[in-house]
Order: structure tokens, then sequence, then C-alpha cells
């Protein structure tokens, strides 16, 4: 017969954030974590999150030389970093984790001697529960104790756990920027430019879906069409000719046709 | 009681590449639908159409002044309308439509005095069957007779009816270019960026259907988010110093960052 000793992880958050809420939401369901404090700048946003999660402690010092967490997980805006370093006192062995796609690993050094990265690579909305099952969770470490933790987290949430080290993590981190913030953005022009004629944005959307499934399934590389791919000169032509009513997206028609038409 | 004569529609395609292809497979399957030829110049084309419709006889001749067709649909490339036009014969009463999302519908005056648009707004591929049921098919025509024939005809798909005129069609399709084929060229350009840092595109899958199903539900103009979006400057010189190594990237990097930032 074997017993199984189970730690308790003993996690404070720092920050209240979109992240860091859905974190704690979904680890405060999990009897192995207990979660002890969270802080934030604004108190009131830390007392919120400890009423939605039914455990823990609102605080904004972040003097946690006295703590009992063993875990501290960092859950901040990119540019907080800084600051909130100037300030954080935590015992030398604690194990301090960062969320974020553009920060290394190397940012935590000199804080503790166990960091570690635990950066889920999604978009979260305040008021939508987030099914972490389907979420890649990229993890890195400085030791082999803090990857057994943050393997640990991630198996907690079911997540899919994907090893990436501090380079590879800020390419991946550019590439989100490129397949959703400036895709987004080509769907926010669209949406304008068709409101603008009296048309739904709405209309598109079976069109948008088979894109983005054909390039899932096949890979965008191999599943480009249009006008620039066939590199059809003459309706390019035309298109340029309609848009001089919209200069910024004529601009941005000729740089991504010139880069499909580079890229064939 | 009542008797409803029930009109067979005869129709001759005009081409024999994907659109041609999907609308005859699936008017094929309609009983109150016959279709008569296709033409296509490579005579195999057709062949091997009228093989997978099980009905109709292949054509590479466009002399159709003694067609029995009472519908032409022209699915060709859009650049070659002119030379099609050069040799088409039919009787001046024939109903000529095309699928075509760039060409007004006056291309068609001068061929007959029945003319019309039916432009399935969506991406077909030769393997894929598609569900009409879910398509947005826009429509347009120059007279009652033909809008109600392509209503008619767009009802035996169980496609939904969008009626737009020349100029919102092209606008339209302008918005599919940048929504469609710009935004797979986004998606193509991170795939082999991250292919160059050893990342599979996939890791990326999780967020893409995030982002497309919030600027659906949302719209994107209300969901867009990242650096951006912020104006996180730092964040945005960090990007741009890494993407040195693909000036492409950087460039595009540039401009849409702009836009985003404009458009706030």
């Amino acid at each position: 017969m074997y017993y199984i000793k189970i730690t308790m992880l003993k996690i404070t958050f720092i920050g209240a954030g979109n992240v860091a809420t859905h974190l704690a939401l979904a680890f405060s369901k999990n009897k192995n974590i207990l979660i002890e404090k969270i802080y934030s700048q604004n108190i009131e946003n830390a007392m919120s999150l400890v009423q939605k999660i039914k455990q823990g402690e609102a605080t904004n010092s972040l003097d946690f030389e006295k703590s009992e967490a063993n875990i501290f997980i960092i859950a901040i805006k990119d540019d907080a970093f800084e600051d909130i370093f100037k300030k954080l006192k935590v015992k030398k062995e604690t194990i301090i984790l960062h969320t974020s796609g553009s920060h290394s690993l190397q940012i935590l050094e000199g804080i503790s001697e166990n960091i570690g990265v635990f950066y889920p690579l999604q978009t979260f909305s305040k008021d939508k529960e987030i099914d972490f099952s389907s979420i890649n969770i990229c993890l890195e470490a400085n030791n082999i104790k803090v990857l057994k933790i943050i393997t640990d987290l991630n198996n907690e949430l079911s997540a899919n756990a994907v090893f990436l080290d501090s380079a590879q993590r800020k390419v991946l981190h550019i590439s989100a920027v490129f397949s959703c913030n400036f895709v987004n953005h080509l769907w926010a022009l669209s949406e304008k430019y068709l409101e603008n004629h009296s048309i739904a944005f709405d209309l598109l959307a079976p069109l948008l879906k088979e894109t983005l499934q054909k390039a899932l399934s096949i890979s965008p590389q191999k599943s480009q069409t249009g006008p620039a791919q066939r590199n059809d000169t003459k309706m390019i032509e035309k298109h340029l000719d309609l848009l001089n009513e919209n200069q910024n997206m004529k601009n941005i028609y000729q740089i991504l046709t010139e880069s499909i038409i580079k890229n064939r």
C-alpha cells in the first residue's frame, strides 16, 4: 500500500486583473491549493477578488517577509513589473512565478532563488469563464523543483503544458500580436468600412469561420487565396482605386498585397 | 384545391471551377432544376464535372443560340470575363447570371435583357462539400423577373439571401480580402516565424478561436486588445527590436500598430 503525501500549495497573487482573476477562480476550486493573499495597489480590487474566490485576504502591502505562502504568482501588466519589484519583499526560498508572455524568466532573478513562468496563452475577458482544459500554458523554470511545481499547477487546471524558453516565448508573443491583435484590427477596419456602406459585418461570419477552419486544418501558408495570391494585378488596381476614400486601408492593402506576392 | 405550377429551371454553367462545381453539385440534387450543359475551355474539366453531377453535357463551344437552357450561370475567373464575352452567343431573352464579387451587374448588359448576380460569399475548396444553408448569397438583378428566379435559386439551396447593389458588393468583396485573405496571410507569416524558432503554429489555435468568437459576439471594434490598443510604447519598441530579423514583418507591425493607435 502506498501513501502519497500531498503538499498543500499556498499561493499569493500579486495582481487582481483578468489573468489573476481567472487563475485564482480556477485554483480556488482545488482542495490541494489554498490562496493566502491577493495583492493589489488598489485594495478594493483585491477585496473584490477575495470575495469572488471566497478565500484568502486582500492586501496592498508588498512586504511578504513573514508570509506563509510558498508560491507567489505575479500577474500584472507588463509595464508594472519594475515598480512592483522595487517594493516586493519575499523570503529568498519562495517560489516566484510570472504570467507574462513578453518578459523573460531572468527578470525574476535577484528576487528569489526559485523562479518560473506560468503563461496561459489565451485572451481573458473579465466576465467570461475560461475553460482551462482547452488552453496551452507555457512553462519555464530555473530549476527542477520549480518545474515540478508549475507542472503540478498546470495539471490541477487540466491545461496543456508547453515548455518554451524565454526567447521562444517572446517569438510566440509577437506571433500572437500578429495572429490575434492585428487580425482583429483588420476585422475592425472591415466592420467600419462596411458600416459606412450600410452593410453588416455579420455577413462575413461564415467566411471568417471557414477561413480559420481551413488555416487550422491545412495550414495558413497552404490555404492562402485571393487576388494577391493569384497576382491578379487588374483586380488589385481596381481595389486600390476604390480605396482612395480610405488612405489608411489603401496603405495596408498595398503592404499586405506586396507581402503575399513576395511569399508565394 | 390549389395546383402550383412548377417551372423546370434549365441551367447551363459557363465554367467548371470551384464555384461552378459546388453550385452544380447542389443544384443537381434538386428535382426542379436540370443542368443542361457545362462549358469549359478545356472540355475535360467540363466532362469531369458532368460525371460528378450525373447530368448534362460537356461542351467547349460558346454558341448557345439553339440552347434550351433558360438560365446561364457564368462562374469563371474575374479576368476571363472579357474573353468569354467576345465569343458567347445566347438568345436575347435568356437569363444570364454571374457569381463574381468584384464585377458589377452592368458588365452583363449587351449580352441579354435579363441579367443578375448570384454571388455566394464563401471560400470554396475543390474537395470539401459546402453546406449552403449556412452561406450568405448576394443577389442583384436588373428586373423583377430575374429577381424572382435568383431568389428561387437561393431558396432551393436553403441559403441566406442578401440584396446588395454592385457598389455595395464591391465594398463587401474588398472587406472579404481584408478579413480573410489578409488575415490568413498574417497567420501564414506567424506560422513561418514560429517554425523558424521550432514552435508549432497549432499552439495558437485556442487563442485564434477565442479571438474570432469575441469579434463575432461583441464586434471587432469593441474587442480590440494588445500593446497597440494600450499604446504600450515600451513593448512596441521591444517587439520592433526583435523583428529586426524579419524586415517584412517589422514593416507590417509598424503600419498596423499605427492604424490601431489612430483608430482607438
